[in-house]
């Protein structure tokens, strides 16, 4: 401890920074920031932008790089990700700064920042393009876990065919995030198909009697092959767990 | 209606028949059968049997041969399709009589009885063995219509291959009911590779969230490809409307 | 496959026609357009212009043109439809561009398209004014797939005496699109008369408990005469499924 | 209150009736029966027989007869009925005792009992047979009330002539109650062609998406035509409102 | 037939006014105007403004007048009464106007109009302040059918004191509409305390779990006193149906 | 720990009352009992009859007796009861057994067992009979953590006059459990009268729309006078936490 | 009574003041206020901000001063503050304005308000940020009965190692309220380790299914943990029910 | 092909098992085994007992032995597990049958299967007693698979500590299944302290709102810690992908 708080007397060492180390977490104005939750359990701690304020967005993602070298904000708008953009200029100015405007996210990392590169590939697939920004969440979250991202795009089984082309590519990757919504049947088609590890992700598409995504998670629940489901549009989980699954494989062919 | 009342009076017309014949339906015990049912709107009137004791269900059944020469009763199980046996072989000795256990319909012709002869087909598809029993009743139903019916079972999106292997003979009916419980993908899938009017039959299998086949329908009604639905486990329904089709279709050979 | 490649290297195609005779699929920003749809299926592919940007909805829109000399845009506001015009006066001008803004559906014809003609009428009933979008939308699609349509306005069961000054027109089709929301009762009351094929049409009016559509919804499934469904203010579905039993018809008056 | 301890102690008076009469509500085993009720509001108070015994029903009954002359039991079977004879045959001999199998209600009047009698009539009608039990509930406790009942049977909507031919009827009566399971529309259909107040009584009928009578309440409360609903099988409630407004239309006719 | 005719010709019947004669409803831009179905029903056919723009509204209220000499507008706001009030300026500008801002009501009386005035009171009963609009929507129907209305407002059950302070003029009524919210429990309160025909109007107050008025409609079904229920924040259908029961006593009273 | 093993060693202690010293809970067949929970929680660790046969039900108990020298089962019936009975006549023949039938729970006190007594009462209010099960299961678990229980029974809005002579009683007590079911009302009456911590029990009783308890809870949940509320029948949670708020104010008391 | 009205007559007491002594509650234009509930029922009458303007805000808010000396308003923004404060600086120049503007509440104490001072503390426990508001409605409440209010902030099980950083914390309070979101886990996770009153606070967090707090309030029904709960967000009655349980032990401390 | 059917010719092979090879599925009264499936997916192809007659499982069973040399038979009871055992003993006598009554599943193992052995480990954790039928169905799916299966149980929330004795075992598997009843806090509160891939599996405890699972599942989707879930008891399908897991990384151990 005294080393830290050395380092904070000479200013090598913000006081957040030093709180984090010293307790795992940093608090701030929008809400506390686990800086910890990274090394216990294997998922970035990210910043979850809906319902805060730009200024407040830009806060919690300059706490993120300051105690962790990083940041992952998900579901983010344009003006969010310019608002963090500028604070990082001042800041971090050295800070690579990466927004994805489909996917809704922006990956920060710090100059010093090494990221995990796994042996590994996580395969995510749409069946359309409202499923985008789910499943752009899904895969940003496993990149920054250092999975290898495999993207397969608009296969759903409207037209089946096109899912049939992709089936190799399918099949090669050592977990699957399969997003879909309306009737979210594309998860059960391609698990009855491959034999690797599968997380439906159902997406807030359709109207009506089941729209909202109830349709398709209610589906991927009952899914005559046997797959495993996160939460409506909830991509983050999907990309989190697809990615521990990565983390796993890697380090077993690391090991070897 | 003179000649009517005549023949009651000669005991040639019992005073049930003269009823429907008079007013279009006939007033049991446990209650009123619609005789005109089927002159009106091309489906039978059917004798619904849950929750009806089999001392009931046979008294309709007799009722029905007695003003339509025919019966349909749905929904019955062995010892109301015995009653009816019974029954009919007092009262209507001649009558042929028909149980199919799986479908759990009964099926009344009386000596007299003209059944209908459309030219055309309805395909009656099933996704597993919990989906016979509804599909059953689809089926009964449209044969009942006059429709041919070709049935293609087991065919589920879980071996997705043996839908392939039945693509054809799925492509050339007039109209295509497709039962499906749990997720309910099979007619999504089977709606993208034809072009046939296809009705969605939801089945109540699976249990927990979206079971009893709520996540079916909701996934039908959602179908990323436009389908058709009816009620859960409504096979009557699905088997008459595609009947209808089959007899505009057939009404249209016909005329040419 | 050569002559694809030389008519493109000489201009007369486009990459995107190209890509589409050649895969079935064109891509677009916006996302892919099944330009094969409609021959496998019968159902032309729609651009849903929901969650759309007028500029995305213009590109699908021109997209399909180039690749199906047609075009139809469903849920479109007049601002898409603007901008559709807008973009296929300087690429398709002599297109024929045709917005309906009560159905909230635009349809283009390029100068060469053929559009089919069916031998068979398709019956589009409303139970009042706020059914006009999602019975539009049914008879737009029904047209577009060659139908004759038949449009029967505001025949609600508040004032049943309605329903049967029109009930001759009614039963003159060879299939019945029937839309009400509320709590839906009308396809109940008509399916009781007619013997045609008969689709249910909720519509999302009504509110507090079972308002949205759902009560609509649930009672054309419990329909105590039996009727097909699809989901609330799926026109788009309801128009096709309508179409492809007119196909059959025609097919079949054809055939004769 | 010294007439009422003094008829205690002479025998005339048991001391459950003394206690109704001091306080309103007897106090028995299977719980408190409120003698005050029908006086403060002009309702029955009922035994409702589901989940008692027969010894509980049939001890409820008696104190219903020991303190208010009557009794009205609801939801009942043969056994409880069987149960309550069997006991009044011993301590109330000379009363009235009415089964009424298909309302599965059951009405007591003791010798000294003096059935209210009102100038007023309330209809009750069905859809179907499957209304009976829920439609008696209601036709019994308007009967107790006073009213006279008219019973419309089997008009559902499926064959609509029907209800026609009975228009008259239903339009002759001071307060309607119409019971229909399904998807209920018979209510509304009604409510759109008479100036009677009506109360819609939904039934546990239909299987399915709306099934147990949820899609007709929903209907009901949705309905395009105004009306008033009461829960899925409430008979007792649809009957006892009906009955209150005959009582005032009664009351009215009598003041004239 | 000739007459209406003659007038149209001689300019003292306008087109709109001898459609609505001849054939009991008037076509207008924003859909249809049931003329006739307040001498069918006895409930005046209301414009539902919510969904319209002012000027549809205005234009159908105008038809109104031109066909019935008077018009109710429900759920309208501010600008959608100021355009009536406009258009009423031009066309009949001797029309008296009345419009109640709390309930969202706009009631025209033409020149000509005969109101119809009973003998007969309907009390309309608030829990709290935020049920005025539905009540006052009941109060107005039930007023424009004639009936004396008595309001009787903020006596909920949180100080169950100023219920019982108005306990008398509760009762005096000859029919009761009780608005509550939240968990809805005045109505069944108030009917274990009185005799007369009562209606339960859940109102859309509450937050999170049965919020929006479904907890009070699920606990006014429920009542434990038995009690009629129309859909959540439906005053109309609470008003017409309690106005319905004020002319069935004044006409008693009448008849007398 | 020493001690612990020596007394088993010497017969004194069994092993399952050492396991349950040593670590905190004992295992069976019939699963785990939290010996120390009561300790840690100041709530008993009851044995959940429901759904587990006779004879694990009675192992369970028998195990509380050992590790807690007495033991509460709830959702018991006579069967079971009876098997705890048999065998702790063997094991414990010393201990009192008592069998609640009506709330269906039953408490063994050991010879040893020294019952805790609070200085502060606990209210247990039912609105009727069926409310007797759960408020029976509230008033055991508030009595076997030392609270005193006053019971107030058959109070329910529908006869509100009877909640009126109970008022002075009702406000006596320290902590208030109001059970009710139908529409769950009396909650909200007794709250808007008294300022003692009030705990709402909702009942499974009513059918139909919010039935089995449904409403009753969204009632309570949607309290118009601030209270707390339970899960439908668990009378364990709502008699926990009032018997805690009892031992606060006792300590309270003792305290000063 | 006299004193009051010659105190009226004097211009010592405002009408509206003089209303509420008199009858316990004052009508303002935007509903009444039940100046008599704090006295009743210990818990303050607050004014509920959302759904109400600026103005009708202020103008209740000085009627809660001019009646009861102070004043809480609940869901209030700051548009709403300002314009209490602005009429309060003319009507009550000398009255404390407090906002809070995380947990949405404004307090107002005029010159002669004599604040309540409890020996008993609450503890209001936040799992995440996103609970600030509900929690802090619940804090003010509690505070304004006179309890000590203890916050423990952040201590969501996502990182549970901070909730056991302050189980003393939170073990050492007379009352607790848990406020959670998501899957609303940490009531269940702290009432296993402490013997205090806990009332959970869901909260309308999450998204998908079961969002909107409905899957915390499920969680806290179901906790395996006996425990109370409160609706989604209903900090009001959280805090209002902990503050009754501080007073009970306050004057049971007192007492001694 | 000529091989098989030489060896049917010569009854080395039944022809149910030709089938099986030739076609990758087999047909039997009691529908198709799709013995092919493991091949294709890596997951055993189970027989579902539940709505089976005991005949209709052994059938299965033996047919599932006849093509693959092994069985896995879940929701099974006693009866089919007798059933099998007979007809087994019959017709491979030498099979290895392994009934886990707990589990309700059946294993069988020819005399030549081989079964597979994966290096890696699965954990199965439980909250309770109640969720060991759940989760026994997963290990004995993941045992199946090859992989080693480490259970941990009745760790629940409820007692905390006995969760945190075990998270060295918890933390040193491969993939975890976490099932959890009632609230099914346990699968979010591990998450947050381990990195391992982890399945939620809710169990369908608990009772009144959110009973039957629906709470855990909805607590699960919406944990604050990102996980996956299967459906509501699926333990087949939280065992089989946890399964495949394991393979993926035995498979990258064996590589290396």
């Amino acid at each position: 401890m005294r080393e830290i708080l050395d380092a904070v007397a000479d200013g090598e060492l913000s006081p957040t920074a030093a709180e984090a180390e010293l307790r795992g977490y940093a608090r701030t104005e929008a809400g506390r920031f686990d800086a910890a939750r990274k090394a216990r359990t294997g998922i970035p701690e990210a910043v979850f932008a809906e319902g805060k304020t730009p200024a407040e967005v830009a806060a919690m993602t300059v706490t993120a790089v300051e105690t962790t070298d990083s940041a992952l904000v998900t579901r983010t708008d344009i003006d969010s990700a310019d608002a963090c953009r500028s604070l990082l200029a001042d800041e971090f100015p050295e800070a690579d700064v990466d927004y994805h405007e489909r996917a809704r996210t922006l990956v920060v990392h710090g100059s010093d920042y090494d990221p995990p590169d796994l042996d590994a590939t996580v395969g995510v697939v749409t069946a359309g393009t409202v499923d985008a920004e789910a499943a752009g969440e899904a895969a940003t979250v496993a990149e920054e876990m250092g999975a290898t991202v495999e993207r397969i795009e608009d296969v759903g089984v409207a037209g089946i065919a096109r899912m049939f082309d992709n089936i190799d590519a399918i099949r090669g990757v050592d977990a699957l995030v399969v997003a879909a919504g309306r009737e979210g049947a594309l998860p059960t088609v391609i698990a009855g198909l491959v034999d690797v590890p599968l997380v439906g992700l159902p997406v807030s598409s359709g109207y009506g009697h089941g729209g909202d995504g109830e349709a398709a998670l209610a589906g991927m629940l009952q899914s005559c092959t046997p797959i495993m489901a996160v939460n409506i549009d909830a991509g983050f989980a999907a990309g989190a767990q697809a990615g521990l699954i990565a983390r796993s494989v890697s380090a077993a062919r690391t090991e070897g």
